[in-house]
């Protein structure tokens, strides 16, 4: 029986407006990355992509997170801060251009996750490494992570599986996880780097070399483009690296 | 390699106050549920569930919608408005009782999808199942909800299965479906009403079997009380039904 050709269409009833809803952050993100440039596109692509999201008073009582460690990930509603940074409300458009359709096709906004929407909140899958019960603040430990730091957090809600995870769902323009696009490799200095720095940050390597193979460039960079040498702000650092056709070479990793 | 146990410890910054962010409803849901009684406690629990979500003023440009029929399912974020009617918006608690654990063990509000949280946004994967461009305002028909009529829409999102279907997440004390509860059977009367309402409502029958099934009953009511007859407000309908243990009996469809 196909339910969705049988729909039973509901009568709407007249309504023209609805009131508006304000909403306190509950926690705020503290993201490896420090900028929106080289942030993987969606959670899950990139594991050693870690954050802390700490509880903000008054709903940093310890016992809101009473059980969520049964949970391997978490659903984070959030805004999209940087999106809306200096940019008037009314800044909604109809269509934008997803990067997986190669930023020259659009699509209709409620078609696409992109950041830039008539309500700017964004929702990721991430997942629950520990809590930290006894930090000043409640805190939560999340790898996966695709958030901005200073990501203001409206909700945190426990993934379930029975309901959330439909994988023979069809997703439109978006059906497969986006390949590995760049092979990277490594000067001496940079790679001397990441070994030096290897007590505080264990990933950094590979969550470097995670980074740069979904070549975070825009798409409309990709190909023909005079420049070949870009940076993004991770952590406290500057990492530089530079492409040529589908090889990147990490360069550098300076203090930020 | 378990990113989790190397989970690096990003330093927080101090932050204190983060500013509120108010969000105009996109659209309103129309739903086949008219009251919060017997709404299943996830979406896509029962198929025949359905709603059209009407896209509000000025979020009501057809272009928004353009490519969304390719995604089987969508994400609809919304406002839990009937949990927040008349009551202050602080009244905010840090446990609750899940209807999974009985209703009477209690877990973090973050831990739990309860309508009851600091910022009362639900979050709903549906079967989008034909958008109707040519209604006096773009419509999308949608099944398997669990969303009350008059639901203001906060946003829509295509599901995206390479990110969110985590079949293999630990998902606590709901690790899997609620099992069907209550066996389902109809008085004549009520089974003829059914009959008479197929032409307009072809999945009436198999809705309110669906939905009686998985026994609405608050979880502390479901044994030793003295009441045993029920209704609920389905489409225009008063749906009766009474409940003798595991056995269900629909008794009439009435006028609502």
């Amino acid at each position: 029986m196909n339910i969705c050709r049988n729909s039973i269409s509901v009568t709407p009833k007249p309504y023209h407006k609805m009131e508006a809803y304000t909403f306190q952050p509950i926690g705020i993100i503290h993201s490896c990355f420090k900028e929106k440039f080289a942030i993987p596109r969606q959670p899950g692509l990139v594991k050693e992509a870690t954050a802390t999201l700490e509880l903000l008073a008054p709903f940093n009582n310890v016992e809101t997170l009473d059980g969520i460690d049964d949970f391997s990930h978490l659903w984070i509603s959030f805004v999209f801060h940087e999106a809306i940074k200096n940019k008037a409300e009314t800044n909604f458009k109809a269509k934008v251009r997803p990067p997986r359709l190669g930023g020259n096709q659009r699509v209709g906004v409620f078609a696409s996750r992109s950041m830039f929407r008539p309500n700017p909140i964004g929702l990721s899958v991430v997942e629950l490494c520990r809590v930290d019960r006894n930090a000043a603040t409640p805190t939560l430990h999340l790898a996966g992570v695709d958030l901005l730091d200073g990501t203001p957090v409206l909700d945190i809600k426990p993934y379930l599986g029975y309901v959330d995870a439909i994988p023979d769902a069809r997703s439109g323009f978006a059906p497969m996880a986006p390949q590995k696009k760049l092979d990277v490799n490594w000067t001496e200095t940079a790679k001397q780097a990441c070994q030096n720095l290897k007590d505080i940050y264990p990933e950094l390597e590979q969550l470097i070399i995670h980074l740069i193979e979904l070549d975070p460039r825009p798409a409309y960079q990709n190909k023909n483009t005079s420049k070949t040498e870009y940076g993004m702000a991770l952590y406290e650092f500057n990492i530089r690296w530079a492409v040529d056709d589908v090889r990147a070479k990490v360069l550098s990793i300076l203090p930020g």
